[in-house]
């Protein structure tokens, strides 16, 4: 089965297109967790709990499980091992390097962790990312319009007529002839999703930048899905995550992502009867 | 002591600019160490035994430790560790994410690994740099002109009358305000060397793809290093650490990194007295 035969049915089964980014920042942990053994660990299998029917996807942050050390990698592989096999999971790396070490960390993310998709960063070009295209049912996801505010710098110059982003998407239809490509397009650019949904039909979407950093959710939802109001992942990571500190944080982020799985279908919906 | 006033003192007393990459891919390690308990460490551990008095620089490529899983952090911070304390570490990492993300990648490697210096990607712009910047000892090497044939896709692209990597270069002039900042440009563009040097005189260079990817040495000196035949690092990975593959192959890497840091020296010197 492929990334994106799993993420649809996923999706189909969770009516959902939510994904719960999990960054596991070890400051924000409830402190109920902070005596255990690995709070990280607990705090991650307990979210996944409580959300698992919710979900399309998870997506799991490397940096913050380099950022524990030694234990950074088995609590990573736990972490990725509690989330219920028909559901995927995104890996949050951005990574981009050399042919030789693009394929080092293709083998450790899709071998080693068993993710069923990475983020990939663009900036070397098509051969930093071709070793991970090379895993025909795996997904790259690649940069393209990032959700924060220094995507000006690069991201949205002019390159001839066209901005950066645009470059990148049109490579990513090039790249896509296994269907195993994908884009990073944040929620806090609007106006800007939808040419690129155009432009990029088939694509699925990875939309981070909701909750916290501020994207609007209707948006994401109305220009960033397809015609059928599919394809648009829309992650939220921590205003989930850290809906209540107390001892209830499992449940309130549960009662979290069902608020934000509503209020996408709902978003869908609309689009599907009055398409933009 | 800063990043780069240890990285002058290692190549003063060393008398070298050649930085020694170490990419231990698991299927080229030598056949006698294969036995071993842990025959990347073992292999690291012996190249830098025999280079360490001829190099500025050590250079691990972080994607050939994660490629071993649980054991790969640890035994990057063992290869890390057993690098003579006034000879600093790269990390070649090319990181690049949102602040908060960046701020526990800065985290992992500078705090955690303790090393003096990492590479990292501009795509995701300026605030995707800065947490790394905050550490004022230490130094970003922000990706510019990389050594790949796919850097024509998007680096070498005009962005109005100048290429994106050239954009990428004065932002890092911007950036260098507490003078940690430093380049990758590639060895494999020579003409494109210069009038980077050029508009970047301060900041260090540093220039893989010298060896097995093509680059061509004596522009990368010329080219790449400051009035005074300083600040341009020469890395070279591949060449020496697989200079031999039977039991010599340490006393090889030795010999091999002399005949570079001799090389180099030449160039260096014929560039000074007769300046190009």
């Amino acid at each position: 089965m492929t990334f994106l035969e799993k993420l649809l049915e996923a999706s189909r089964r969770n009516r959902s297109w939510l994904c719960v980014g999990l960054d596991p920042d070890p400051e924000s942990l409830p402190t109920s967790l902070k005596e255990r053994e690995n709070p990280v660990r607990e705090f991650c299998r307990q979210i996944i709990g409580a959300t698992r029917d919710l979900v399309c996807a998870y997506k799991p942050n490397i940096a913050f499980f380099e950022v524990l050390g030694e234990s950074g990698w088995p609590t990573l592989k736990e972490v990725i091992d509690s989330v219920p096999d028909d559901v995927p999971v995104i890996l949050d790396a951005k990574r981009g390097d050399i042919g030789n070490t693009a394929r080092m960390y293709a083998q450790a993310y899709f071998q080693g962790l068993g993710v069923d998709a990475v983020t990939v960063n663009p900036y070397m070009g098509k051969d930093s990312i071709t070793p991970f295209l090379e895993y025909e049912d795996r997904t790259a996801f690649i940069l393209c319009l990032t959700s924060n505010p220094s995507s000006a710098d690069f991201q949205q110059r002019e390159l001839g007529d066209k901005p950066l982003y645009h470059e990148v998407a049109s490579m990513a239809n090039l790249l896509n002839r296994d269907g195993n490509c994908g884009l990073v397009v944040g929620a806090t650019r609007p106006e800007q999703l939808r040419p690129l949904r155009q432009l990029c039909p088939d694509l699925p979407f990875l939309i981070p930048g909701v909750g916290t950093q501020g994207g609007d959710l209707e948006s994401a939802v109305k220009y960033g899905s397809d015609r059928e109001g599919n394809l648009a992942i829309i992650n939220v990571s921590r205003a989930i995550l850290y809906a209540s500190k107390e001892k209830d944080f499992a449940e309130s982020a549960g009662e979290k992502a069902e608020s934000f799985r509503e209020q996408i279908n709902l978003f869908r919906r609309s689009k599907v009867s009055s398409p933009v």
